[in-house]
């Protein structure tokens, strides 16, 4: 069911119809749809986590609870248009006494129109057709044309279907929100003049080489990717003295979730190295099965990953898990910090599926030199004792990632007005998140009026409507009561 | 007094060693490192203006007044720094009831690292070394390395050296500032790999070649350039009727400010067919002079961009400002919108100079099939009466430009909270602005951290410093009392 040029074409010109509606929404509105397209994905959970299941086979429990997270992100995007913030509205009143006189400016944020989405493979609710990239998109006011990965379609024209007709339900306009289908079509969707920004999930190259088409348009536009992330944990000797066996067993549930295929998997794993943390390790991933994988291409790739970092002479496997059927088994290898910051290029890779590097150090020393040549992450985890020095490895780590944990495992993104899901490349291609309330900040762009009529200001730069959204006025925050 | 490739590695190094100190400074010490910049330039005032005047001509009134903006503009951003807002701290509590139970998380704003900066030739200060890109990115909290502009080399080296001496009285550390020279270094400097993101303001094809260069990266870097902006103008006849003569008035003073030398001139004006506003342009423009241009290349390509708007048979010239022995002379070029729609590629390229575009329409639908083609401008004006309907025209000028004026001209930017200086490409090459507070936003990336303990947590985001800087919590804004 690839999409032709033709059937582009058309797609293209409904939503460039459809923007300037968005645009203009009300805050009530564009709520309101938010939420059609909730209850309506919820409404056809059941059959959607059965297609689902058909072609990603996660299981239901998880996708049931994807589901739910998906519409909770509708829903939660949905609060913060309604909560106003996100309008970063300022005013400045005119000031004719000012060397020079200042004109009045009322500035807002405003969509920027049609938004290309690319769909991932692992998570076919949350970062897929309805996901955090279309909800965050719609919310800041414009159309979605969605690019469906190739490894769930019937789930992404069913998913496409209800929202359509959930956003016509609800009284949306044409135009709204569609589906396109095939490599070739997407290609052309992020070149297309009418879109205005991209949002990506998906693989370093595959990325790559759409942020290329992206920015190399005659108008570039931007391009949010998340691309690729190693997630690297370090464990000081003192918490591995302490809690030795639990760090073992929360890793292995960690690196083995959703049989290893999370963007926030921890790929790499500092470890003391006379500590006998692999052991423990070894132990608790024994009895830990992995599972089917999404895709035949990453089913390939997986081995395929495995014998790269085995050709690295400073490799060996310590330990799998429990072997099944069918399914990729989990598999811990390790190495020493030397050889990291020696030839990071072979031994960080992300590899995609249930394998982690516990990475040997010595002492410090040892430890940061291979942390400077760590790439760019959405996280890295520290797992200390209270009377640790770790000042200089904490500094490291939050060069690397945008999201630092101190307790826990990286897998787990809380969709949140907090949430950070992003960092330097090539975990992000952007200074913004993919994931909580801030995303919404990509498909927008400032207006700002200068000594406007107020017949002729937008309804929401009027002062009748300030006095309900938080706004600056003359450099002063106003909060409503 | 190129850069060698030696002396930019050298440069960079120190800036990747100044990194840290700027982003965990206090907002304290990076406030009194921008006020030390401002009052050393203002104590030193006299000798930049005479050596600003003799590299560019501008006139030592106009660029007194130029040291007072750039000034006011780092004080400004003291400011903002001081207020806190910029930060854009969020936090969300543990909760241990959700599903899944939530973490905390608490967010923020840092510095990106080392920022590139290329000057423009048109604002020798306030677009220059220690200008708006400068201010922000220190602001922003990161060091910050120029490129000079081959127009005013002298006022460059002078100015940077005033610049490096204040922050090093202050305390600030070595590596905070530095200037390099010629292209080559320009080129090496945006993809030198210490470089976190660079500012230009400048021409599209030199802005666009840096942005190819930034975004071509192994790891590319945010690029945020002001390029090129043609600024329309739209008088309806009611306007015209009422008040053409004082519009003609304020079009010439705008289009020959600076000798038509700013990003916001008045490029494009759109003017009714039949109402004589020709004529009151012709009679304003007569007695007044341009001015020297900036440099030899600017100056050489005047009177190539008049050729190039004369060879279309739809346009001519109809009058022409005083001539004066030494300066280009203002000069006042018509068309018609049909033209304007067809060959927008010839009609609509900015020229840089005194030089302005009247284009006749005969009704709304000539006049938005010619908005249809306008390219993304800085501003976009709109002069009409209180009984003109002009939601469309509004409309077209909204997606076209991101400054909106209704009285006045586009010349003159206030630096404030509001601004808002940017548009749709080519005007700039993101979704932010290069002028007033929210400019700081560019130079920052989020990173958020989950469950750390108090004592690792950044001094900002403890408890205790929340009590006094605006802030999210748990959803709500919080404003110190």
């Amino acid at each position: 069911m690839t999409t032709t040029t033709e059937q582009l074409e058309q797609v293209a010109r409904l939503a460039a119809e459809a923007a300037p509606v968005w645009r203009t929404s009300s805050a009530g509105e564009r709520a309101g749809w938010l939420r059609a397209i909730a209850d309506a994905l919820d409404a056809n959970a059941t059959e959607l986590v059965e297609i689902a299941d058909r072609e990603t086979r996660l299981g239901s429990a998880r996708l049931t609870g994807e589901v739910a997270r998906t519409t909770g992100q509708l829903r939660s995007f949905a609060s913060v248009v309604e909560e106003g913030s996100f309008r970063e509205i300022v005013v400045d009143d005119a000031d004719a006494g000012a060397t020079p006189p200042r004109p009045e400016l009322r500035r807002w944020l405003v969509g920027l129109g049609p938004v290309a989405v690319f769909s991932a493979s692992n998570f076919p609710f949350a970062f897929s057709v309805a996901g955090g990239d279309t909800a965050s998109a719609l919310a800041a006011g414009n159309p979605v044309i969605v690019k469906a990965h190739s490894g769930h379609p019937e789930l992404s024209r069913r998913t496409a279907e209800i929202v359509a007709e959930a956003l016509r339900a609800a009284g949306a306009p044409e135009g709204s929100f569609a589906l396109v289908e095939g490599r070739e079509a997407g290609n052309a969707l992020v070149r297309h003049p009418v879109v205005q920004a991209a949002g990506f999930t998906g693989s370093v190259s595959g990325g790559r080489a759409l942020f290329d088409l992206a920015t190399g348009r005659p108008d570039p536009i931007p391009f949010y990717g998340e691309l690729g992330s190693i997630n690297p944990v370090v464990l000081t000797p003192a918490a591995v003295t302490a809690r030795g066996r639990d760090l073992a067993a929360g890793l292995v549930g960690s690196f083995t979730l959703g049989a290893g295929q999370f963007c926030t998997k921890p790929g790499v794993v500092f470890i003391p190295s006379d500590a006998g943390f692999e052991d423990a390790v070894a132990t608790a991933v024994g009895s830990v099965a992995g599972g089917p994988l999404l895709t035949d291409r990453i089913t390939a790739a997986f081995p395929d990953g495995i014998r790269t970092l085995l050709d690295d002479a400073s490799t060996s496997i310590i330990a799998h898990g429990a072997e099944t059927p069918d399914g990729a088994r989990p598999v811990v290898v390790t190495t020493d910090a030397a050889a990291v910051a020696a030839r990071p290029e072979t031994l960080l890779e992300e590899v995609f599926g249930p394998l982690t590097l516990l990475v040997r150090y010595r002492d410090e020393a040892d430890l940061h030199a291979a942390l400077h040549v760590v790439p760019g992450s959405l996280t890295a985890t520290l797992h200390a004792e209270d009377g640790d020095d770790v000042s200089e490895t904490l500094e490291l780590l939050q060069l690397r990632a945008g999201r630092v944990l101190f307790a826990g495992w990286p897998t787990g993104v809380a969709v949140t007005w907090s949430q950070h899901h992003g960092g330097p490349w090539p975990a992000t291609t952007s200074l913004h998140t993919s994931v909580g309330a801030t995303a919404i900040r990509r498909f927008l762009r400032p207006v700002v009026f200068q000594d406007a009529p107020e017949r002729l200001l937008p309804p929401e730069l009027r002062d009748a409507a300030l006095a309900s959204v938080p706004h600056r006025r003359n450099g002063v925050l106003v909060i409503p009561a």
